[in-house]
């Protein structure tokens, strides 16, 4: 096992009515004023964020609010956001959302804190040297952001879907009440399920020998993830199950189920980030139909890991050799996917790219051949394009 | 379950030869003096302590050392410890060793940085509102303090053993070479193994419905310390096993397995305290000797808890009913003390109460009448008597 590096500093309040938390939280932030950053009209018309401007209000917090981010959020909007911020001298944003909000805050935040032009950092030009403080109140089980140091944006100009890591944006707090997804519709409920799964997915899948600690904890967490989407495509209003999966959220993508794996493949998640940018398809949707096609291009690299996979996640007995029992734990992922109503191909989220756009996606995913991806499996362009065209 | 709050911002470098990376942590805190703190000569005659030294100085960082913590670390120490910092206008606390040097670190951090008596904060007469930085480099897999927010001192004034937890405790960093730990006796590394499972334990057992998610994390966990604590009987050089148990050292502790558990038990810690603070035994053996006499009188409050853990933990088949399952996996956790040369009584430990002192661990259990401990079982000062009289 290699050495590791764990690092989650965020304050977790987590359960019913916690966002009633949200003024004194900010206020013991000591900041002067505050950008409270949301997306669509959800969280307006469920009075959430009238609830939380009361709560700041309460404890005279100042602040000033930019909704409008989308799902692959907008490097636009951040650029808004940057000069809203400079000229309103913000000093924290608070974000009320999921991963996409989060993400576009914590691009403003580096974009107000570093000079120069912050999409530097996602095409990996320069560091970013710190990030404004953030602060989460979360309202979709998904990407994770809350707690990790990841954001991920998508430049219009070329819609290429970038992400950045830096430990200096990791949230100073992050408010989770799982009331507050209950009512999310099926399909992103889901989507946000397989998201949280691949988040560890991608760290249980290397070339190194884990620590049996983590890839326990690994594999219990995917288990519960899925035992509880499915009692959730029933019953949306299960908060225990909506619990399950939000705390499960955070863990998989915390850097908890990392510790000691050497890092993870990632494959997947970059294959991923070209379809959103070029279809703007849901994040856990495109790496459920891409998952299936990716494990099977690179299982001969480590066949012994998906079969342990097959039988400790998936509950598969084993087949004649590793192989087989890789291949059954890979069809038993994509039966639970199809069960929650997922994609297990891009037909199945009605993309059908041509050729041409076939070629552009692997061109874009691989840098236009100047990286490759994965770890498993050093996945080269015309390997992109392979899986790609696997999974159509 | 219930609501919780998780705060877990130490920074972990985790690995062979982290410990050279001292020098550069220390002074990425911007700290102007370091009180090095530590215990025995053990740290001095295997040189880690001056690979220290030669960090801090090749980084430029001044520093002055206290050695001398025992186990069961004394107040009196940490009296000199506040003195020596205030007078050296000390700004930064590194602590090289296991759990009693971390406490007393930070019960002289909690001194330094508040007026009046520092014992008060033991004693829950006043919270304390600061504490100086901490950094660990940590030699010892045990208490998990280098991730905690709690500190355990003994007051020699009564032997009086107390503990007190408050985040602004929580070290900065911590270092975690599982090679530092190669060298300790069997019986330390046994104890320390048991004191991991403890934590968890203290947090499984309680009179909520637990998260599944925390439930499974804290199952995978003691099986995992069960299973690398008989290897490490054999090979106490095995660095997998020195890793995996040491890193489950620092989750077991620093908040992870009480995650929606309304907070678990602590009995059998609070039990301990008191003999510890009378006769001076090893933590991890004076839970491993009290634990069986626990389990056995608060059974039946819980027996589904204990059956769960029989079956999922211990590897038990189920009994006739759920007492008998209990019963099974409270047989099996002593025979697996047992197999690692732990204690399951007071006298495996040689020692051997009479009345008088008996009902004295009560008296000063129960803080004279004051308090009840434990949560499957409210336990009175009787309670506490009886239990520690089924433990001889």
């Amino acid at each position: 096992m290699t050495n590791f590096e764990y690092y989650a500093p965020t304050k977790v309040v987590f359960g019913k009515g916690t966002e009633e938390q949200v003024g004194e939280l900010v206020c013991g932030q000591k900041c002067n004023k505050v950008l409270v950053h949301y997306g669509s009209g959800s969280v307006k018309k469920s009075g959430l964020l009238d609830r939380i401007f009361q709560s700041l209000e309460e404890e005279g917090v100042s602040y000033i609010s930019l909704g409008g981010v989308v799902p692959n959020p907008r490097l636009s909007l951040v650029y808004e956001g940057i000069r809203l911020c400079k000229k309103e001298q913000v000093d924290f944003i608070l974000a009320v959302g999921g991963g996409s909000v989060i993400d576009s805050a914590k691009a403003i935040g580096y974009g107000v804190a570093n000079e120069g032009d912050v999409w530097d950092f996602y095409e990996r030009k320069r560091a970013a040297q710190g990030c404004l403080p953030i602060g989460v109140v979360l309202t979709i089980a998904a990407a994770g952001s809350e707690m990790s140091n990841s954001s991920v944006i998508t430049n219009e100009n070329g819609w290429l879907k970038r992400g950045y890591g830096n430990d200096c944006c990791r949230a100073k707090f992050a408010i989770m009440d799982p009331e507050l997804t209950m009512t999310l519709p099926k399909y992103q409920t889901a989507s946000g399920c397989v998201d949280i799964m691949m988040h560890t997915m991608e760290r249980y899948f290397n070339q190194e020998e884990n620590l049996e600690l983590t890839d326990g904890f690994s594999e219990h967490l995917i288990r519960t993830v899925m035992d509880n989407a499915k009692i959730l495509m029933k019953e949306p209003d299960n908060y225990k199950a909506r619990a399950e999966v939000m705390w499960a959220g955070s863990l998989s993508h915390n850097g908890l189920t990392g510790c000691g794996t050497a890092g993870g493949d990632w494959a997947s998640h970059q294959l991923e980030h070209e379809l959103g940018g070029m279809f703007d398809v849901a994040h856990g949707a495109g790496l459920a139909a891409v998952w299936g096609s990716w494990a099977r291009y690179v299982l001969d690299a480590r066949p012994d890991r998906f079969a342990r996979f097959a039988v400790r996640v998936m509950g598969q007995t084993k087949g004649k050799d590793e192989i087989e029992t890789a291949l059954r734990g890979i069809e038993a992922m994509e039966e639970f996917y199809r069960s929650i109503e997922m994609p297990v191909s891009l037909s199945d989220m009605e993309i059908h790219p041509d050729e041409k756009q076939l070629h552009s996606l692997a061109e874009k995913c691989s840098h236009f051949g100047k990286r490759t991806i994965g770890c498993i499996k050093k996945l080269e362009q015309e390997d992109m394009y392979q899986i790609y065209k696997n999974a159509l």
